[in-house]
C-alpha cells in the first residue's frame, strides 16, 4: 500500500496485506514478564509440561503485533484508526519462537460516523497467519477513521 | 487474593480485584513505537489535535496491562489460564499519562471441559477502571484452567 487511506477509499470486501515480524523467542519471554507472567510463556523448560508443549507467545502480545502489522502498514489510515471495540477475538493456534507472522485486514463495512462532523466507522476482520499460512489469531475491529476532506 | 485456584473454587457471581498500576508517558509511548505507531499515541503536542486531545495509550497497552492485573494478581490461577478467545472487548475512555489502573474480574460461568480431562473453562466479564472510579476497558473472555487434582 503506497499512501494514506480515507473512508471513501475503502469498501466492503476490499483486502489488505501486510509485510512479516519476526516473534523471538526474548520478546516472548520479556513481554510475558511485563504484562503475563504465566509459566508457558516465560520458561522453555517448564512450558514443555504445559498444555502449550513449549514455550508460547502471550495472545496479548500476538495481538499487539498484528496491530502493528496492520495499522503500520496494511492499512495506513490517514490521522489514524481509534479503536472502539473488538468481537470474536480467537487465539487458534500457539505462536512459537521463530514464527513469522502476517496479517491480513478484510473491509466488511464501512460508513459516515451518525455523530462526528468529518469521521467515519470501518469494521474490519483481521486474521493472523504465521510462516506455514495457518491462522493464530483471527478477530473483528471496528475503529473510527477519518473522511477525506471536501476541497471547494 | 492468597494461594492459587482451582476450577472448583469458583462460582458464578464471584468478584476478584487486583492492585494497581500506574501508566507512565514513557512507557505509552515506547508500547506505541513497537506495536501502534499512531500520532495520539506517540507524540504529546501532536496528539492535541486529534480526537484524544492529548497523549493517550495504545488499546492494546490497556488490554495488555489489564492481562497483568488479573492473571498475576486478581485471579491467579493453579498453572495458569489459557486464553481461549475474547470478545465484547471496548475501549470506554483514553488512559492517560500517570493514570493508576485496576481491574475487576467476575466469574460468569464456570464447567468442567467436555474434551480436556482435568481441565475446566471459565468465563469472565473483566473491567479496568482508573484513580476516578471510570471505566476505561471492559472485555468478556473465556479461558482454560485446571481442575483440582483428585486425591485417593
Amino acid at each position: 500500500m503506497a499512501g494514506e487511506l480515507y473512508l471513501e477509499d475503502l469498501k466492503p470486501g476490499d483486502r489488505f496485506r501486510s509485510g512479516a515480524a519476526v516473534v523471538t523467542a526474548e520478546r516472548i519471554v520479556s513481554f510475558a514478564r511485563e504484562f503475563d507472567p504465566q509459566v508457558f510463556h516465560l520458561d522453555h523448560e517448564a512450558a514443555k509440561t504445559t498444555v502449550f508443549g513449549g514455550l508460547s507467545a502471550s495472545g496479548w502480545h500476538t495481538a499487539s503485533l498484528t496491530m502493528r502489522l496492520f495499522v503500520g502498514e496494511a492499512l495506513r489510515m490517514a490521522g489514524g484508526a481509534v479503536g472502539l471495540g473488538v468481537d470474536k477475538l480467537r487465539w487458534h493456534k500457539p505462536v512459537r519462537p521463530g514464527d513469522v507472522l502476517s496479517a491480513e485486514v478484510l473491509i466488511l463495512e464501512s460508513r459516515a460516523s451518525k455523530s462526528l462532523a468529518g469521521k467515519g466507522v470501518i469494521r474490519i476482520q483481521v486474521t493472523t497467519v504465521n510462516q506455514a499460512g495457518e491462522t493464530v489469531l483471527s478477530m473483528e475491529a471496528a475503529a473510527l477513521v477519518n473522511r477525506r476532506p471536501t476541497v471547494f
